[in-house]
């Protein structure tokens, strides 16, 4: 999708070409105009959309940037909504289209749809919280009954099929609905035909509950490298599937949230988000950082007999340094939670772990800075000593801190990602001053 | 796999049950059995291996620990690791375990190993770079011919499909092997059987080179919602295909290490790494920001006569500040470009947006500072002044210098995010000293 093409299209769309811009589309895969949409002009972007088939068109919208088809639905009347799009969605994607529009909106969209069924399991799925397995769930799938043989399972897949995209599983029910089993649809080439479902199948499958937790729901379907997962309800009845393209996007969001979180964000920005999105996400942060900075500055001058010049040079860097060491001990703690390498419960031995680290690069780094003090400002200046003591024992703080204090987080069920950046640098900036003063007045 | 699970094991262990163990083992799935053998002490776990078929030992090796599966092997004979593992392994997972191993090892396996035609595919496998596509692919796959009638096709489908697990995709080429087409298995039970393989077939599937660096292949997937993704050689032969599951690795692996430089991490680390890694992983940054800090403390030296008492309380506000506000921006950077919704060539629009949004965060931060400033030192203090100018440039400056940095080393094709986290705090330290100091002697 280079700028050549996209000027190319614009003086298509400008001179009327239809005919042309439609062999252009068709070329296209949907994700693809999508991307193209989102580098046209509103008017320009519905002058491609006009041209498109239904099919794409859902295809398209389902694709696009989510603020931007917010406000493209938003000017759409609910009957367009539903005819051209709706109806021709899977519904996990028809789902996640219609929860960002307000209720009104939705009843209407769906008063319109013609399909009963897919209305209905549309309302089903909306109940769901978007966070957890049944929120994220298509309905879409190939289910057949334990007792059937597969000759009489493969005719029923091909009614089933027809209006599928992709198939990659074929779920086994009982009588009453509930999963009993998979098979991949390889098993429908290779298994000899006179077989019942029953014994093709393979039994207890791995499966989530509706109300699983989206970021378990993505942990399995990695550890066990799954195409798709069966969703049960409460008595394991077969509700729908996630396949892996929606848990990519989870994988990719949990990854980058927390990365934000580490970095300040207070939620979720991109470059392209507006001013006033852009400061909502950042200003909290800046102004607790700001709020800590006038806390160190009340603190200082509460050492004002103790503070000497030279003690001032070292400010930055005994600060600084806490803020470093506790970012990264508190990085490693919360990735490791997120990718389960590390259990909340092993705080004990991870704590132990990190003070040892921690004295490794504390006695490193005070012993340079001595050296470097020794030069500067003699071996019997008291600034020589407690410099270094500081740098010491904020180091050991910020490391045991950064550790101590998202394991505790993820303990209490709270996202330990919030304790990772400005958090962390902010305390030990502080603690780092605090031990600074007390160290030199006690040295004095 | 909780504790008391593990316990259990270890008891069963200890009493050499092994008709026990073995019927615990059966029902669990490969991927449960390498994680329960990251808890194992190492002759517990060659315990547990050796009651495992060829078939699942292999499986259970690919999902352990890189780092203990690598112990592991080095302590078994070539010959047992060719014929119990890589035997029974997919290509990609094979080449994946034996580049772990050094040359002499690799060919030693490679002579013991019975199916001349998997050894070939892995000498070739071995060849590429292991961050491309090449490197990551599977020579398993099916493959038919487009000018074969549906139902020949499904015969030499059977023929390929018995040595394959999963099969989601069937790849058509012409009679020299390029890759003509593709389509989903599920044309196999709805396509009618009169039907030739060239016109079930999508044209023109979408593929990468073998030589694709792995981000790309990972993008490809991600946009296009794929299971598989075919390989193509330089002549646009079908040389393997790469998988989601393994692309869902190198998605998180992306992310993780993006989230790891900005927290200052310089290389690969896990809290359960050992002591010098961790060292080794930690010390470089910390030494750059202990090098950092001692050239603040010079710069302040050369200002002493500026220096005041209570200047030397905002201190830590301002370098803070620039910090904070200098992650933010280089996080938003890193993020946009890793996941496409920023391009390095809009440099220009990208800085000009930050500094707008910088100009609204840096006015509320240094207005507040001065109205705090105002009833602590009183209207006509020079550092009433001064603090909230200095804050105002280091915001400025920290957020135009946090995007202008990563943009330009994305450009350069060096990995943006080196330039996030310690590097951005230190170096906006170190401005916003300089801004403080200066314009503190420019007001004086």
């Amino acid at each position: 999708m280079n700028q050549e093409f996209i000027d190319h299209i614009k003086a298509l769309i400008k001179n009327k070409a239809q005919s042309q811009l439609k062999d252009e589309l068709q070329k296209l895969h949907p994700a693809d105009i999508a991307e193209l949409l989102n580098d046209l002009s509103y008017t320009e972007a519905k002058d491609i959309y006009r041209l498109l088939d239904n099919e794409i068109a859902a295809d398209v919208l389902v694709e696009m940037d989510e603020d931007i088809r917010k406000d493209f639905l938003e000017l759409l009347p609910s009957a367009t909504i539903a005819k051209r799009f709706i109806d021709h969605m899977d519904t996990d994607d028809a789902v996640d289209l219609m929860r960002d529009l307000d209720t009104e909106k939705q009843s209407e969209i769906l008063s319109h749809i013609d399909d009963v069924e897919q209305a209905g399991n549309i309302v089903d799925l909306l109940k769901y919280d978007e966070h957890t397995a049944g929120g994220l769930m298509a309905t879409e799938m190939v289910k057949v009954n334990e007792n059937l043989s597969m000759p009489e399972c493969l005719k029923e897949m091909r009614a089933q099929a027809e209006e599928l995209d992709e198939i990659h599983y074929v779920y086994v029910v009982d009588d009453d609905d509930r999963l009993q089993g998979v098979f991949p649809l390889k098993k429908v080439i290779t298994s000899p035909s006179v077989s019942k479902v029953k014994h093709v199948m393979k039994k207890d499958p791995i499966s989530v509950k509706v109300d699983t937790p989206l970021d378990e729901v993505a942990q399995i379907i990695e550890k066990y490298d799954l195409v798709a997962l069966p969703v049960v309800d409460s008595i394991g009845r077969l509700a729908g599937i996630i396949t892996v393209d929606d848990v990519m996007d989870e994988i990719r969001e949990q990854a980058e949230k927390d990365y934000q979180l580490a970095s300040g964000l207070s939620q979720d920005v991109e470059t392209d988000d507006n001013l006033f999105k852009q400061t909502k996400a950042r200003l909290p942060w800046l102004l607790i950082g700001m709020i800590g900075g006038m806390g160190n500055s009340i603190l200082i001058e509460g050492f004002e007999s103790t503070l000497t010049t030279e003690m001032s040079y070292y400010i930055p860097l005994i600060g600084g340094t806490g803020g470093n060491v506790g970012t990264q001990s508190s990085a490693l703690v919360v990735q490791g939670l997120a990718n389960s390498s590390l259990d909340s419960k092993e705080t004990v031995k991870q704590v132990s772990k990190e003070a040892v680290v921690a004295l490794v690069n504390a006695t490193i780094i005070s012993m340079l800075v001595y050296i470097f003090n020794f030069f500067r400002f003699g071996p019997t200046a008291i600034i020589t000593y407690s410099v270094s003591l500081s740098l010491f024992s904020v180091v050991m703080f910020a490391s045991i801190f950064g550790t101590l204090v998202p394991m505790t987080l993820e303990r209490l069920k709270i996202d330990p990602a919030i304790a990772t950046g400005p958090f962390i640098s902010i305390t030990n900036d502080i603690v780092g001053m605090m031990f600074y003063m007390m160290l030199t007045r006690l040295l004095s």
